[in-house]
């Protein structure tokens, strides 16, 4: 560890920490060590980061939040929901989850986000955003209906409210005047900068800093509650509103919400003080707090996109380290995407990149930066992002969708409806497809093949490397209708630019003899395939590049002379590429025995890439004993 | 025919829609002849909507709103889109297709949405709900991108509004600011009555009357325009603008949208006077309509959710005839599920039922009104219909999520991320499973059993009849995990009450004896099946009433005997039951031959139910044709 340490300090560094174990702990403390509490959260949470790969920024900025509500609230009876769960650090800590710290986004460790498995403390099993608060309405129904009375609160960045599915559940959380909390933590980003007018409705809320009640519930919340509380709100009311401002109006109090804020969500005293007032009204209140990303921390703070999941990095400096195993010519799908695309627009007047909320991820910072007019950040509003391309296609651009596999879950319905029912030139680069690793089963990519592939005119490829990438994209281009293009978390080789190869719609490549037994594969498998057949003679490998169309003919050479095929995936072995391939020859009436290896029909939990896909049985060894049950003759160790 | 005629009248009826052939001859009228225009493309859509299973109310209120775009507007450049599309008859016939109305819905004949294969004037192709604001923004970007200058006008329902897509593009709509117009088209209701924070919103800026323009776009915009129109606004927005009223504040010019409404939708020299004005101004602009669903016809003003898309009736009385074919008698699948979960309901006290915005079309009128506390309309807003019901799953109740097939599209996420990873039990009631005929390729719901097989942990199931959906409910309220009960448009058996089978999770049934070749067939394919063999021996018919999970064990029996079997389903042919038979016996290591009979891959276009299925290969005489392809007797004509 490269912590300093020094002589003015106490055996302990958290002392008051070292007491809480849980909520009922934490209550025992008196209100005014809070603040101190939430600053030995934070300086764990820094260390507990420092090992690279953690969401640090937005931990340090929830934390004051968290030890509020747990302070005022009962969990597990009360249920505190976290928007994304990717802020939660501070409620596992708090929930007697300390000393696994270390195990996080780990194998048979914690998960990156909060997982009800884990705890009864968490309340949703999240990854994606948005969710929170129709889950919260649910748990408001489910508790009315029951004749119960627990507290329901959930925390939601601004970013995750710009998500439709939020602002819906809004809609109808206004219409249903359920008691609930909202507290909305306005730290002013998403992961990347945070886009769209309700976030600048939300900084003109911000300047105004005033206070509005929704309509008559709001009004009889004010009389009802505590004096305090009343003389607090419309003393902020008559000093700071401006009535007569253009902007001075609230949409969340116009959907019947009742609306408190903003408020400086690190002044404790005033939270917790907030919280046990608001959290007893009937009916729904969103408290509006403003939060530091990277709160604490000067450098994060500073700088909080580069420290919203930063490496390893030294706590006292903020100096990232070079990670083992990534050397610093590392080259990431991401950035030979980014790299291609912005080669392309430069050709193609007609390319615009589209991402939901996902531009450093998806490698398209310098995109954005070369071709600011061509590019679209919908926030996270993976369906917009869909059919804001299928227009762009309408009227003749070649739009590209930038997204991860598992955010493109969310906008099936505008891929099939929007895109490919009218065949439209719009471009799917999938990043992350396959197995993710570290943020486990609500971020494994391993369903778009299956889910791709059941709708009529999607084109499906998978690139083996950079320049098979631009091969497609540059196909994609060409080929009429929609084309996704997937490719896997990791690195890939450079390649120079004007690569540009010329890729056959639908052709797969033999790239390996042999007719015994024929292993099918496309992208990160086939790197398992090869691998695992280096010193194997009558194994052919085929690149299986094209997943929808499938390569017909050479399907039907080899199946036809090869003993067995094998396929194999970074794919749920339910309906994706292994099944197009049974259902192909079951078509073409060949009865060669097929073994299908993917991943199987379960959630696989967090660990690294390479840990599940041993464990699924798609890697090199993997294979290996597959083909010795074959009867091909593997020698033992490789 | 039954209309009334009468010597007073004119040879023609619609002497001025005689003369509109398309958009060049409407704007050769002088604007005062614009009313009587609409009044008789009202008449006529009134004529062609008699027949039965049109949408008739929402295209009446629309007409005086799109004689009054297409006046202003020079359609094809620019662009007019239609949400859902379902009220765009006025727009079909002012667009060249008048002489073809009689063939909407029909095979071979006019879409009953706008179609951008069916005409040039269609902007997109449509069906679903809440994709025009996105389309309407890409089409922008797309324009300003190629330095063109058309025009884009959108014009979106309430209920459509309520949609998050439809809010979350409007967040970037808001941010972008691109030119185009939107016009709100407020009737005060989607198919069911309108639910939902954001209606009740719009009512309150019904009944204040005021004018409202967003911030600095708004000021300038103002200034920039004509005169009149400036001082329109201001004279509106001094006089009737209620600033401290706390429901006076506007979401949309919150969002950075400009707003201007609510104005009288029938007041055809208004709207043709502020669409020529806002539809050239900078940025986003809201113009809010107040129309009248069913319009100019007093019966179906005064009911409109009767007459939202009713069945074949007089237009001079408003009698609704019985059609042929539908016996009074008729039970549907709908009235099956709603009559089962209303029983259900009062037994378990952990029955909740949720719909997104179909509580007709689903059956649930009678359950809203005996178990109101359990139940719940969000709105059209699947994704919170879905989410909303794992919180309550997560809280201990048991939610049903009653849905068409082709809407649970739109929650391909939330079943996977917010329902199936945790396994919760919620329930799935896909109605309108497999093809729906009329409403063609934007409602067909034959992708369903390949994206919801490829979501581990969900359950699927085909029920056979009444009784049959019943014992799958009961299994589905005692299984741990999701499940998925699907059912097709149509109808089925009427049950006594009380009927409650038990099902064995996972069992298949023998409903034909015969070894050499064995049909395996659930849900409405089950019924092609015994029809296509009821006098052929030597076949089998099993009720593969479970797709997911397959009864492994009576699929392992019959393979092993059979010569061959075949699959029929009425889904997609990639990934769905055949798929999972071919998936299984491979696993098995079984060679047995399937012959896989379904949906083909690609989107069938709109005819009756039975011709689809006749096209698509899986009715009883195709059936019948496969089998004597596989060496079975079967006997000429049926």
């Amino acid at each position: 560890m490269s912590e300093p340490t020094s002589n003015l300090q106490p055996a302990s560094r958290t002392p008051l920490l070292d007491l809480v174990n849980s909520p009922e702990d934490l209550k025992k403390l008196p209100r005014d060590q809070l603040p101190q509490l939430a600053a030995e959260l934070r300086e764990e949470i820094v260390r507990v980061c420092s090992v690279g790969g953690l969401h640090l920024a937005s931990s340090l900025g929830a934390t004051d939040l968290i030890v509020a509500l747990h302070y005022v609230l009962n969990s597990p009876r009360d249920r505190i929901l976290f928007d994304v769960g990717h802020q939660a650090y501070a409620h596992k800590m708090l929930t007697g989850r300390r000393s696994l710290m270390h195990t996080v986004k780990k194998e048979g460790g914690l998960s990156g986000f909060t997982k009800v498995s884990e705890s009864e403390h968490d309340a949703i099993t999240v990854g994606h955003a948005s969710t929170s608060l129709a889950n919260a309405l649910g748990m408001a129904l489910a508790r009315d209906a029951l004749g119960q009375d627990y507290k329901v609160a959930a925390l939601i960045g601004d970013g995750s409210l710009t998500g439709g599915m939020a602002l819906a559940a809004l809609n109808t959380i206004g219409d249903t005047q359920r008691r609930m909390l909202i507290v909305l933590n306005d730290n002013e980003m998403s992961i990347s900068e945070n886009v769209g007018a309700i976030n600048k409705f939300m900084r003109g809320l911000q300047v105004q800093k005033w206070f509005q009640e929704g309509e008559e519930a709001g009004k009889k919340a004010v009389q009802a509650v505590s004096k305090p509380l009343a003389d607090f709100m419309s003393r902020a009311k008559s000093s700071t509103r401006h009535f007569f401002d253009p902007a001075s109006v609230n949409p969340f109090a116009a959907m019947g919400v009742r609306y408190v804020g903003p408020v400086d969500g690190h002044n404790m005293q005033e939270l917790v003080w907030l919280i046990e007032r608001l959290v007893d009204l009937d009916g729904p209140t969103i408290l509006h707090v403003v939060t530091k990303k990277g709160k604490g921390l000067s450098y994060a703070e500073a700088d909080p996109i580069k420290w919203h999941g930063p490496g390893q990095f030294d706590p006292a400096t903020g100096t990232l380290s070079l990670q083992a195993g990534t050397p610093s010519s590392a080259y990431s799908w991401s950035s030979a995407f980014g790299d291609a695309v912005t080669e392309l627009a430069r050709q193609d007047p007609r390319t615009f990149v589209i991402t939901p909320a996902m531009r450093e991820g998806s490698g398209l910072v310098k995109y954005s930066q070369v071709h600011p007019h061509r590019y679209l950040d919908v926030g996270i509003a993976e369906d917009v992002a869909v059919t804001t391309a299928a227009g762009l296609a309408l009227q003749g651009m070649r739009p590209i969708v930038a997204i991860y596999s598992t955010f493109l879950q969310r906008a099936y319905d505008q891929v099939l409806h929007d895109v490919a029912i009218e065949n439209l030139n719009v471009t799917f680069a999938i990043d992350r497809g396959g197995i993710v690793g570290a943020d486990g089963a609500t971020h494994n990519g391993v369903f778009d093949l299956s889910f791709l592939r059941s709708i009529p005119n999607v084109g499906i490829g998978l690139p083996r490397d950079a320049a098979e990438l631009r091969g497609m994209l540059k196909a994609a281009q060409e080929n009429p209708g929609p084309f996704a293009i997937r490719y896997p978390r990791g690195n890939t080789e450079r390649v120079p630019e004007g690569t540009w190869p010329t890729l056959l719609w639908g052709t797969w490549e033999r790239v390996q003899g042999g007719d015994d037994v024929v292993i099918l594969a496309g992208g990160k498998a086939l790197e398992y395939a090869l691998k695992a057949t280096r010193d194997l003679s009558g194994v052919g490998v085929v690149n299986a590049r094209f997943v929808k169309p499938l390569d017909e003919k050479m399907l039907r050479e080899v199946a036809a002379r090869a003993r067995a095929l094998v396929t194999v995936e970074d794919n749920t072995v339910v309906g994706g590429f292994g099944s197009a391939v049974l259902e192909a020859l079951s078509g073409m009436g060949l009865r060669t025995p097929v073994r299908v290896l993917g991943i199987p029909d379960e959630f696989q939990d967090h660990a690294t890439v390479e840990s599940v896909h041993a464990r699924a049985g798609i890697d090199a060894p993997a294979i290996r004993t597959v083909l010795a049950e074959l009867g091909v003759d593997v020698p033992l160790g490789v």
